[in-house]
């Protein structure tokens, strides 16, 4: 075990997130709000504690995947705590838990939220609460390789913990240039939409949160009510601008340096199907409920894309709606949005190499001589990639039944039971019933908050790296004072 | 495509159908109910239509797995057509659509109902109902591989069709004679419970009719309450058999042939763990509720057995209870009994596989270079047991996710719809709220019914053998008047 490197790079991330934490304090000056001070006291203690730690650069930086889902999973438990302390101290989130809650619910692009009243948050809070999203959205640690030279060969290790999705591709050779377009990308769409949000009748105060927002497909608005206030205007912009979010970053890559026939990847093809079919049911379904057909047409879109994005925007109270449309939202919940985006959920990409793989059992009745491999994106899917999404899918599905257990224990009926976890494990933000688009999760005990802030960063990290710093031989490993080179040999001896 | 032997082995169901048709006939004469004569009447055409089919023994007596598959969906497709007509007739079922549900319901020992009123059915008809939980519990197929001289060696494809569980083995190296023991232990269990029950005070046709419901792991009971009213000696004895009918037969075949040690194979020990620890739980949680410590227990321990052997019986209206009472219920109703048993669900052999791949998840990012396979029952399991599960898990949660789409259609809250599918498609009987233990599913459109007994159908037979027929190549095949060795080249052709 790597330690040195985890603590180096754990340094970093301190000194980043000391970076960022200055941003609010802009906002502090330019609103007069007293509150900046506590952003910039704790940006101070962040930046410092991070100096110390990376003062001595470890001599062996070579990481391997076991590191790089320690130093995922530890990053962003500190960067979670840290973010929360500004709202504590600020009296703002009175309740540290809830704090806690807050941020890491910002942090992983969840968007669930504890508070009652949003609008009672000064501007720095909520800009804070909102840029939260956006950093979450691509990952401190893929930016972290983008701007620092990190030296070794193994940084993809990192990558490969932080990124959604069940195969990571480098897009250029170069991890740091592949890291560096990607940040490019994400920052150049988000400018684009904060200036047609301005053309809108928006203040910049509000473009900017809103579109970090959809940006990190997170879900934090400023106002109670989340979407439903604001002009249709508005909210088309947002519906296109979650889709875009949702769309695999590499297709926009493809988009620039190749040809428009390359950005429909199959995944970003049947992405675009789903949400196609799913807002036309649900358009046919609510046509009555609305005064017109352009209403209709509207919310049902803005919950499609918010829900497959795993924004968690809400335009209307959808909790209302048939329970044909809430059934196809809560399987859209599952679904996410592709992977290499900034959404969450299973992904597109996992749930068509899931579903193409039942054709394989097909065939395994009719030809049972015949060995057929899923082909995806043109290519026959490695073996490999398809026992890595089983194996997703089953660890998935255990961790979705023990957090709902813990969760039921509260005694709330099962749709809110059931929906917290789906809304939380998925990053989405508001689930139905308790937990339902005009509701807050402020209501649970605090073990059950931290049960769902387990399913938040679980569900960001794709399960693993989270699940990994709880492993008892990672926590051995991590513990004993051996070297590397004898720890390694060591657990080769007791795996075999 | 063997079409001849298809029509030979539905031809032999028929007549069996037929014989099994005169056991309700003599429970007539006995209690003088005229509706034995319309019985007998099914009994005779259903007899006459068998022999027809079955004057030609086809010359090529070789079947292949998908020939399995479609004999196996047809015959429990036929078998309940014919076996509904006599309620239909009689007129105590006046709709045929719901006739059809409960006869589907009884051979698939699911147990879910559309009747309000059981009591006011006459003893033939109830008798009916619960012997075809009888019959489908182990199968009507294996019963004709039993008695009837095939021929060919290809029949267990036949038994790997109808027999749950992610493996089919053979007990003894003879097909017919693995069927027999089967068959031998399914009487014998199902004798000792007739005897219990005579003991506790019922009457034989009391104990005949529950021990029918019991052995097939089916649900149907003879009163309103299903088990409410019975003694808690009576409820005792259903609890302890509804266990033992899901344990893998195979366990009983070792422990009669070789020894005890053997009859606690990995599977049977997992299921009396889970049996153990879901009853301790709820227990403890419903201990409040009732007077005493033994009736808490014994309530804990039927609802436990009840719903993990997919039985369906009700001592208690479970659905009043905590929350997480109700969710481990819920979980239950999917892992199901062990395979090779007459429960339905995934089967507890499937669950601990799939559980146990999650640690080769972890080895993957702990050790990526070493390949551990996954053991069970103290052996290596194949590579192609390992992926025939997970396609299992995917295909049934694409069925359960379409099924519960098209039965959300009619507007019931989600928890209705959820249990309404999971109770037919596991073969359970009850579900929760509007389909709980003291309703029905009678409210239901015909439409939506159609879609359960699908589920039903499906559940029981694994899934395959059912999806299979709506198969298009499967249709093609089976339309095309071509040789079947023309016909198996062409489609090696196609496939490529």
């Amino acid at each position: 075990m790597n330690r040195s490197m985890i603590r180096y790079i754990l340094g970093h991330v301190m000194r980043i997130e000391c970076i960022l934490m200055l941003l609010p304090c802009v906002v502090a000056l330019y609103y007069k709000e007293h509150q900046g001070f506590y952003y910039l006291l704790i940006a101070g203690i962040s930046g410092l504690i991070g100096c110390l730690l990376t003062i001595l650069k470890p001599k062996d930086t070579i990481i391997y995947l076991k590191e790089g889902c320690i130093i995922t999973g530890l990053s962003w438990i500190i960067m979670s705590f840290i973010g929360s302390i500004p709202f504590y101290i600020t009296g703002e989130i009175p309740n540290f838990v809830d704090a806690l809650f807050e941020t890491v619910s910002g942090f992983t692009t969840t968007g669930s939220s504890i508070l009652n009243n949003v609008e009672a948050l000064s501007h720095t809070a909520l800009f804070w609460r909102s840029f939260t999203h956006w950093i979450g959205g691509m990952g401190v640690l893929v930016f972290l390789l983008a701007v620092i030279p990190m030296g070794g060969g193994s940084n993809i290790n990192i990558m490969k913990a932080e990124s959604p999705g069940p195969s990571v591709g480098k897009l250029v050779p170069k991890m740091k240039s592949s890291a560096m377009i990607l940040y490019v990308i994400y920052f150049v769409i988000t400018t684009i939409e904060v200036i047609f949000l301005l053309l809108g009748g928006m203040t910049l105060f509000e473009s900017l949160t809103l579109s970090f927002g959809t940006a990190g497909t997170g879900g934090f608005g400023i106002m109670n009510d989340s979407f439903v206030s604001y002009s249709p205007y508005i909210q088309w912009v947002a519906t296109i601008f979650m889709l875009l979010f949702g769309i695999n970053f590499n297709a926009y890559y493809f988009l620039l340096f190749r040809n428009i026939k390359e950005f429909f990847m199959e995944e970003v093809k049947y992405y675009l199907l789903i949400v196609g079919v799913s807002t036309a049911i649900i358009f046919l379904h609510v046509i009555n409920i609305y005064k017109s057909v352009a209403t209709a047409l509207r919310h049902s879109a803005f919950q499609v894309a918010t829900i497959i994005t795993t924004t968690g925007f809400a335009s209307t109270d959808f909790d209302k709606w048939h329970s044909s449309c809430k059934f196809i939202l809560v399987i859209l919940m599952f679904i996410g949005a592709c992977a290499g985006s900034t959404g969450g959920g299973i992904k597109v990409s996992r749930i068509v190499i899931l579903v193409k793989s039942i054709g394989k059992g097909f065939a395994s009745y009719i030809h049972p001589r015949i060995v057929k491999k899923v082909k995806f994106e043109g290519r026959p899917v490695e073996h490999e990639i398809v026992r890595s999404i089983n194996v997703y899918l089953i660890t998935y599905i255990v961790l979705f039944v023990a957090s709902m257990f813990l969760v039921s224990i509260e005694g709330y009926d099962l749709t809110t039971s059931f929906t917290s976890v789906a809304a939380t494990l998925n990053n989405i933000g508001p689930g139905l019933e308790k937990v339902g688009p005009t509701c807050n999760f402020s209501f649970y005990k605090p073990i059950t908050k931290f049960v769902l802030m387990f399913d938040m960063l679980a569900g960001r990290l794709e399960l693993f790296p989270m699940l990994l710093i709880f492993h008892p031989t990672i926590i051995k490993d991590f513990f004993t004072t051996s070297m590397k080179k004898k720890g390694f040999t060591n657990n080769l001896k007791t795996s075999k």
